[in-house]
């Protein structure tokens, strides 16, 4: 791919990742994507094929960005704990905009064809999260716990959020509440009373 | 309300419960509701002026039946880790039965209307977790945990299961995970391991 047609490539799932944020997978076409773009039809159609291909390539870009980060770290060797620091605020702010939410999108896009690509993408969250994990275990930075059981309890409280906070205001306080305790159960202090 | 009446608004909140939790909020309709109880118009109107009425009452419902449970088994002095045990089992009934998951509906919903329904019920749930939490701590059946902090996880896991077990194919294994975490932090063996 030419330098040129890559950015416009990463232009356009740029510009589509808030069509879908705010309106879901179903409600979002081409042509709407060709206004947020100014791209015309045949500039968007020689880039990708369908609103499918688009959605299929943020959720590709957002997986890859966040692993990438993870495992050169832990290559880099920083410490467990920072790299899980860094990884809760960021999960903290991503709470804090339930507009950027693909929640709705994900949902609606997995109805309408095979659930490949989300079991995918989940699967490397998996990874991603049991690696850190085992890696702080392996430092001694980390508490015993059962890696398995935290793995799903971080991946689900997030989506929770992601959804929830779409459904109704919440409080930043419930945000900390997810994170706090996530770091409690690997290396805060336990049983900080109530 | 006489009881015939009841009756026959029980039924339709019965049967129009699965047409919402497979196809959501927006696209069921008052005339899908007349097929599936076999009401005429006139006799489903004389009911509920709309699905959101119909929508309403099942959440309703939903709300008041699981909050029963716990008050009256407390109020009875059933040990709170048997009312927890009880209400774990049944989440994570709940967790094998995706189809059951009105998560979609209370999305949608949630995005025609304001959002004050959804935050009472949020509420209601919030309520209920944090008094039998509680009711354990004074028994000290518990283990000194931060209340506030556990209730957000276990309602935000178990939406997050709720809708991605919609998405995703999901292992009866991530379900227990889920609920043993639960129970590990309240009375079960700490660090037993990975």
């Amino acid at each position: 791919m030419t330098i040129k047609k890559e950015k416009t490539r990463e232009f356009i799932i740029d510009m589509s990742y808030p069509l879908f944020a705010k309106n879901g997978f179903n409600k979002i076409t081409m042509k709407d994507i060709c206004e947020a773009t100014k791209l015309s039809r045949g500039g968007l159609y020689s880039h990708f094929s369908s609103t499918r291909k688009i959605f299929e390539a943020i959720l590709e870009k957002l997986s890859h960005k966040e692993e990438i980060n993870f495992y050169e770290e832990m290559e880099n060797s920083i410490p467990a704990t920072v790299i899980m620091n860094r990884a809760l605020v960021l999960m903290e702010y991503e709470m804090n905009h339930p507009e950027d939410s693909l929640s709705l999108a994900m949902y609606e896009y997995s109805g309408s064809v095979e659930s490949g690509l989300m079991q995918h993408f989940n699967k490397i969250s998996v990874e991603k999260w049991t690696a850190l994990i085992q890696y702080g275990l392996e430092r001694g930075e980390f508490y015993n716990v059962n890696v398995d059981e935290l793995v799903q309890v971080i991946l689900y409280t997030y989506q929770g959020i992601r959804m929830w906070s779409r459904i109704i205001p919440m409080s930043p306080d419930v945000f900390a509440s997810i994170t706090n305790h996530i770091k409690n159960q690997l290396y805060g202090e336990k049983n900080d009373g109530i």
